[in-house]
């Protein structure tokens, strides 16, 4: 065992001291894969004129059964250092070219070292892992140029990319400079000037028909959407207002004669209006609301009333600006209720006065979003033309019968909120938007801001270079890149969308909006704390994105009720039968989709810890499978055993409401991974799939970090598995720490925003 | 097996028709203790006149080896309605007074049924866990009375309750009423007008000795410092920069000479100060900055300068006001440095005027805090007369040389700092009390609130009803319980403390400022979330809670960087021996203290899942421990490997620094639980004991909880028990559901300010 003990430099036989760099570097770390062992024993096996017994210690070195003691690592530090080479990290192989220098000096009678670049280009071991080890701190590199920056945002964003920039002489012009806003008035007419010259550019008409001077382009339009926010949340919210949801209700729930009357001038802002769904006491309930619609045959009229004081239209944006509002009414047809319908209802004359009957009021100051316009209204007997019912689902006949092709008014209800769904994929991607500016602006000023040091430095460390602070950002970093394919290919669905159930879309996307948002929020909040008294500023921007996407979590459907109906989707089949007896038929059908996944896990799986099996999509969907199924599996039987003890499905529902909410979760994070993947698999080149497929892994290991209570319950993994899972989560955000600022730019936020905060500018 | 085959209802003996309710309820729950059978076993074997054969049915029926089939249950709820018995929720026992009424209607036999009163009592079922079972949904009861919010306030506020109360009178001026503020100017001058007022009135003198003024009661101090967030964040900040930072400066930093000139001025506001500490390019690093304070002999002068343009002080508070300034900088004597000292430096003149040298700049609009006048400070060749140097831990004698009693430079800076930590403290106090307020503010309107329902019943059911909202805010409020328990005992400590090592009570506050302050800002946003769009109005305070308490995570220390001063605290006797070789000396003693908790755990208590231990303070306290002792033998442990290696000590710190983190964290949570019960134990009437125990269980397991997958890793869990006791934590928050009311009356926020809460106010 002579090989194992300490030996000063003049022992080591010849061809062993190129070697020494890296052998240090990788045993000082903890995580050594077989993977990664095999890297190294081909680099020394393939290196052919190393001496057999150079090649006989090294080979030992590496072998994970009789690893260096301490001592002996720690010779080998003493051996570099006494070398006299000295570490470089401005080259492009910093570890390469030590180990060259210091076999040269300590090796003279190899003559040239060998070639060391693939061990560095094979290991993914990043100069940051090491670099205080050789004492080497001045002018450390704070990012590699490996990857460019707008390549990634062509593979993350697809043709969007090109709408993206299209937008960038926008940016140069005045009225679209960021400025802080504190006066809720002046900002309201300063975003009513911006939304206007988006009107007359033809962007908000975008997704509308080619007839209502649109070009049909759904994702185009919502490239615009997610854009604004990189300005101005509430420019965003307001373009939405007017374009997504008043213009978008005409279009999917009017007929031919509703959009000739009403759309093209939606689109061009001649007519502005808001969409009056939500009231003061029917918030997530809106089939519950309380307005009427009724029908009066001797004038061809709808009467549109507001009965009780707390049965106002409420939160309503653009309501102090509209001129007709879509307002949904429970529609009264010769005394009998037909459920809720829309109907358009002039709010103001051409001058901007209010009309008889209605009364509006602002909703007042906001966390954010003050830009909005919010405000309440009431109806008084307003009377409309029976014309102005948008009658796509359900229209009133000459003779004043109601009729509908959906015969079921819930059916009914439910496919005409399914129609606007495409909104709700725009909230989402808005808040995705916003937590990338908020995330590049951290990322940003990480790599400028430095703090601490200790005392033998030339000077203090970058806060990007502190684990913690990887750990923050990265990750995050990682899951934009996951979400965007995941909201993207949803918008590519609901284009594609002609007709048809749109049932599984609808709880796609309600589970999505619902983790994306929550996950904007929590990712710009960690880009507040990681710019500490700096990310509270307001101009630094975070502040304001932090209370503009707060409330998307809330609007467009609460999280709580949209992860319910994620949940409920995915239960599909077992639906129709909540309420019937046939609870074991149910179960059959469950059991046998779910025995290809939720057999018995294999003992060494549950274990399984090298870096090729935890790197592998494989893993994570199969991971992600699982939990989604066997949540599924466990709550039908839960509901199961308490309807066969008699009790009501209201109140079985109640007691397993946290279920729910769990696998309305998880359903939303297995198929957002499946779009992702879906993405990584579109990419040809290895040097970009080799990145995307990182950032995956890194996404889908802290999403199952954050779960890994359950998977333990479920004996999915051992206690050896779910440690080797977190530590691959640290070591992957410090693989990628060189490709911080690619990554941001590959976010494509415009430059000239970028340059407008003060601590994420150029210098 | 007679008796567990569905009979009807004339097939059961006489005796047992009464227990059906509640043989119904508890078999429909999931959760069945050993504990809780054995008190309905009880009631049975005691109800003397209980015929033989019905106590063998009842008793085969709660035989958990042989439960009574679905079909047996959904026969007694067909008997209960059958018996035409009727559940009025009003009543002081519902489910009693149900089953006498079913007793006598289907077994009339018996004569009086017994009285069951007991086991309602005692087995901890609430109403919100069967209402609907029964589908009585009529008017339920939206909370009990059963405890005293006044009752609670003083169990859990102490001495502070009658420090609240003395406020009253406050909230009723005009004043100190509360209103929208966005222009900064307007809401500074009103913060100060406020600030004064409290000036007047004593309050902030309250913890300065009595020869300044004051009552030497910083507990007091602190009481009002909290309060005042129920209003305002901004003057909670206001506040305690003027009496907090600038005082307390003078009165900890400086000597009689500076108390006597200046203390009691300070206290009366008759001298507005600051406290210069951060600079721009130093803010968690406070040791580094470069600001300097350079003696010159001949004039017994200290000449204060900013030397580079970014290192002017940075985040000033009162900077814009203060006549008067606790400058830190590096303290120069003949040539040589002596690190960090206080300095008084005057900023303006009695007219308000900027004196020369001096440039103050308005930092702008933040995300909250606007009424505290942030500014940055830069000094040009500043005099000041020598005495102006704050020197209780270092002077400079008449021959012009610096003289300290503390010779380490390091050891005196943290000194310093460690006299501040009773401002730490009341951070986490106004921070806790946001918490509180936007919390009370949630309950309150989710007691109000109604939304969705099922076609059947009456009315929608209560937010507060559905299990989410619940999981949502419950676990929050006894958490609130906790901190508070924990923040005051520090307070106390500090209170008594009479110079000596204040480590460890700096190590403490660091770490729970930290986690209270994190778990406040959780807390708000559940809250801003659980009250949706009525959440995101100015008008219903949330919203500035929310933007006002997020800065608390970074000033007076940023939460990442005292979480690994909290770790270090917990490895005192390692930390000395941290750059030295005697690592197997610290791990021997490390080893022997950890040995009683780290010795392997019992099979059995891995799964021990009964109720008695789950509830249990030893269980939880001894998960705390061993959590917190583990972590820090594994991080030694992984810091010797690290050094043995040859790796520099920096280096091997940055590998650990997540781990740092949890230990942090964890050694927070561990001293916070034990504050907690310390007050627990004081309590002596049971009633009392029974909720206080109840939320320190709901507390404890929620955070064992989070950490779940640790303790899965450590084997300290099994999976059976990590199942139960997450079902223990939705099951506390449905025990703990009808006390709601009077857990927020326990927080004794003032009434007259929740009045002015739109959703929150009595209506």
């Amino acid at each position: 065992m002579l090989y194992f003990t300490v030996m000063n430099s003049s022992q080591y036989p010849s061809g062993t001291h190129a070697y020494l760099p890296f052998l240090y570097v990788i045993w000082s770390d903890d995580l050594l894969s077989a993977s990664e062992l095999e890297v190294i024993r081909l680099a020394i096996t393939s290196d052919k004129e190393l001496p057999a017994a150079a090649r006989k210690l090294l080979l030992g070195w590496i072998n994970p059964d009789t690893p260096p003691s301490a001592a002996t690592q720690k010779h080998w530090r003493e051996l570099i250092r006494e070398s006299g080479a000295s570490y470089r990290e401005e080259t492009a192989y910093p570890l390469s070219e030590l180990s060259s220098a210091v076999g040269k000096a300590l090796d003279p009678e190899r003559g040239t070292p060998p070639d060391l670049t693939v061990l560095e280009q094979n290991l993914g071991i990043q100069p940051n892992h090491y670099r205080h080890v050789f004492e080497q701190y001045s002018a450390p590199r704070s990012f590699s140029e490996y990857y460019d920056g707008t390549l990634l945002a062509q593979h993350h964003l697809g043709k969007a990319y090109s709408v993206y920039r299209s937008l960038d002489s926008l940016w140069e012009q005045k009225d679209f400079r960021w400025e802080i806003q504190r006066n809720k008035e002046q900002h309201r007419q300063r975003v009513s000037r911006q939304v206007k010259h988006l009107a007359n550019k033809g962007y908000g008409a975008l997704a509308y028909p080619e007839g209502s001077g649109g070009k049909n382009d759904m994702p185009s339009y919502a490239a615009v959407f997610e854009n604004l926010v990189f300005l101005d949340g509430s420019l965003c919210v307001k373009f939405g207002v007017q374009f997504g949801l008043f213009g978008g209700s005409i279009e999917k729930l009017g007929s031919e004669k509703h959009r000739k009357a009403y759309l093209g001038k939606a689109g061009t802002l001649e007519l502005p209006g808001c969409f009056a769904m939500t009231e003061t006491r029917h918030g997530s309930n809106v089939r519950g609301i309380h307005t009427t619609a009724t029908y009066l045959h001797e004038s061809r009229e709808l009467v549109i009333n507001t009965p009780g004081p707390d049965d106002n239209k409420e939160y309503i944006g653009n309501a102090l600006e509209a001129r007709m509002a879509t307002v949904f009414a429970q529609l009264i047809v010769g005394g009998k209720r037909h459920g809720v319908h829309a109907v358009l209802v002039p709010l103001r004359d051409a001058s901007g006065e209010v009309l008889p009957g209605i009364r509006v009021e602002d909703n007042g100051y906001k966390l954010g979003l003050n830009g909005v316009d919010n405000g309440k209204i009431w109806f008084r007997e307003v009377r409309v033309p029976v014309d102005n019912l948008l009658d796509r689902y359900g229209g009133i006949n000459a003779e004043g019968e109601y009729s509908s092709e959906l015969k079921n008014s819930n059916k009914r209800f439910f496919t005409m909120l399914g129609t606007l769904v495409g909104g709700r994929i725009c909230v989402g991607k808005g808040a995705l938007a916003g937590a990338k500016m908020a995330l590049g602006i951290a990322v940003r000023y990480a790599l400028r801001r430095r703090q601490f040091n200790d005392s033998k430095r030339m000077q203090e460390d970058l806060i990007m270079d502190y684990p913690s602070h990887q750990l923050r950002l990265i990750p995050r970093l990682a899951s934009c890149y996951v979400y965007q394919a995941a909201l993207d290919e949803q918008m590519e669905n609901y284009q594609q969308l002609t007709g048809g159930d749109t049932q599984k879309l609808e709880a796609q996307v309600a589970g999505l909006k619902a983790i994306i948002t929550d996950f904007a929020n929590d990712a710009i909040q960690e880009s507040r704390e990681a710019c500490g008294g700096k990310g509270y500023l307001l101009e630094n921007r975070i502040a304001d994105l932090r209370s503009d996407i707060d409330i998307f979590t809330t609007f467009e459907g609460d999280n709580t009720v949209l992860l319910q109906l994620a949940a409920k989707g995915r239960l599909t089949d077992f639906r129709t039968a909540f309420n019937s007896d046939d609870f074991f038929g149910v179960l059959r059908l469950l059991r046998t989709q779910a025995a290809r996944r939720l057999g018995a896990i294999n003992p060494v799986y549950v274990n399984k810890t090298d870096r090729e099996h935890l790197y592998k999509p494989a893993f994570h969907q199969h991971a992600f499978e699982y939990r989604t199924a066997r949540l599924t599996y466990t709550l039908a039987l839960r509901i199961r055993d308490y309807i066969k003890k008699g009790l009501p499905a209201y109140q079985a529902y109640l007691k397993v409401q946290a279920h729910f909410l769990a696998l309305g979760r998880a359903y939303s994070e297995e198929i957002a991974y499946q779009s992702y993947r879906r993405v990584c698999e579109g990419i040809t080149d290895e040097k970009h799939q080799a990145l995307f497929d990182r950032l995956g892994a890194l996404h889908a290991l802290e999403r199952i970090t954050a779960d890994m209570d359950w998977y333990f319950e479920q004996g999915y993994v051992g206690k050896r598995k779910s440690k080797a899972i977190k530590r691959r989560v640290e070591r992957l955000t410090t693989e990628l720490r060189p490709h911080v600022a690619s990554l941001v730019e590959g976010f494509a936020i415009p430059e000239e925003l970028m340059q407008q905060v003060p601590i994420a500018r150029d210098h």
